[in-house]
């Protein structure tokens, strides 16, 4: 590993789980940190999430020679210039944000002298806060990295290296194209579960009890995806507003197009559309991305079950 | 238990998983079952899902005093037909199916001179077929039953003391208020996640390949649900129309209100939004709905986490 000091910037789940990772997987490189908020701080020195918690950004990057940000993709304009008087003029500058056009915008506006190489390691549970992360977070998952026009290629590989060293497999891929295929496979996801759930709670005919009861026939699936962190979430559709209308409206067309078949009874059309999607998800499993036991392998009394 | 003999026709996921529960609950119940399929009979036979498998289902029925009807709901009618001429006069005919309205009106025109009271387990998982069933899958899950105007109050008893013996809670409501709880808590999302995986699998800019990697953004969630069996999603949504339709309608005029939240970048509304969604989710867990775990408990390779 080239680098020689992580500064992590943020210390909820993303961060924490960076800083115990490296930790874990190369106890070679310096880890410090710093989070906004002092009680996180606080948490983040008991639960030991980097070698050193500062009280200060900039004071949190000194000698640092790759920054991480990990807050929300807002924050992140705020939080490069809150750290940048403590920064080494050779630092590189990462991130960990869902939407990769607007944060290499807005971090290279803040430290226009830095080299900035955004990246996004497609990992996360619905939890946040210093006390969800864990160091397994990054295993088996893809991180995105998406230099801008000239980044030195040595300093990308170092990135990626550091990324492989904590278990994911790299992909380099542009910010444009980044922010097209993330509004797929979590943007719109997220959208539809945080809406599905505000609809079900909102009926007159339906009570929210009857919701919580029948769950289990589908509902508290996508309970789990909109229990997500709302700051973090509102920040991702604000700054990926383009792709993530684009992929809204073929999924409206395709939801109307559904509808019409409900509404006509045709049932052929369905039977076709509901039959092309197992194979998908066998892939998914095959790739080690999702678990391959039935019903997410939740825990289930199995006292019947012979496996 | 006052049934002496039970009598399940279908023996997929549902039919597989009473015989397996009455075996292992109710001991003293006699089981016995049919499949129009005969690799199904055959397989429900290795696997012992009943104490008898029938090549015939007028043969299954008799002597039964309880048949539970456990095939698509599109297929009732003429899985009663076929069964009818072995019927005893006073057995109880039930079903497991997902659209309680419709399966009522389907029995009772077969059925005339029979006593029908439908029912139907909220459980479930993605998978189908006599291979997928096991006993708990009833366990701390709802059975909502919807009697017809009156049925005698002593059969009533008689078929809720039969779920809760296999581990269910019992609750009576009349047969549209189900469809409606249930297009919203089963039926929407089903319909919702087999579109979005459609479009995503339909997109050029995206690859497939490049939604399979980048899938535990969120997505694969709704690959899980999508995976389900089509023909038993057809006839759900052929079959409960009306109340599927409304509920849709909710949620698009819902998501149009996003959209527009995000083209206007009103990042309060969509905060407001995001943070009421928690709440059900936790008492959904408290419930005993959902596992508690983040990331439902997938299996990660957990190396640094220390719980």
């Amino acid at each position: 590993m080239r680098f020689e000091k992580v500064a992590i910037i943020g210390l909820g789940l993303l961060g924490g789980s960076i800083g115990l990772a490296v930790q874990e997987h190369l106890p070679g490189l310096a880890t410090s940190g710093f989070d906004a908020d002092p009680a996180v701080r606080e948490r983040a020195r008991e639960l030991g999430l980097c070698q050193t918690i500062a009280d200060d950004p900039a004071e949190a990057v000194h000698d640092a020679d790759l920054v991480i940000l990990c807050v929300p993709v807002g924050a992140m304009g705020a939080a490069a210039e809150a750290l940048a008087p403590g920064l080494r003029p050779d630092a590189v500058i990462s991130d960990v944000g869902s939407s990769k056009q607007s944060i290499a915008a807005a971090l290279s506006a803040v430290l226009p002298d830095h080299l900035v190489i955004p990246a996004h390691p497609v990992a996360g549970t619905e939890q946040s806060g210093p006390d969800a992360g864990f160091a397994s977070l990054f295993h088996q998952r893809w991180c995105i990295i998406t230099p801008p026009d000239g980044a030195p290629q040595d300093k990308v590989d170092d990135l990626a290296e550091f990324w492989k060293a904590l278990g994911s497999t790299v992909e380099i891929m542009d910010a444009e194209h980044h922010d097209m295929v993330l509004a797929v496979t979590s943007h719109i996801p997220h959208l539809i579960a945080y809406t599905i759930v505000g609809t079900a709670s909102d009926l007159e005919e339906v009570t929210r009890g009857e919701v919580i009861k029948y769950s289990a026939g589908g509902f508290r699936d996508f309970t789990r995806i909109a229990a997500s962190d709302p700051t973090m979430w509102r920040d991702v559709f604000l700054n990926n507003k383009d792709a993530v209308l684009e992929m809204m409206d073929r999924f409206l067309t395709d939801l109307a197009m559904m509808r019409e078949a409900i509404k006509a009874g045709d049932g052929d059309l369905m039977f076709d559309q509901f039959s092309k999607t197992r194979a998908i998800r066998r892939r998914i499993i095959e790739l080690g991305q999702d678990d391959a036991r039935p019903d997410f392998g939740r825990s289930h009394d199995e006292v019947g079950k012979e496996d």
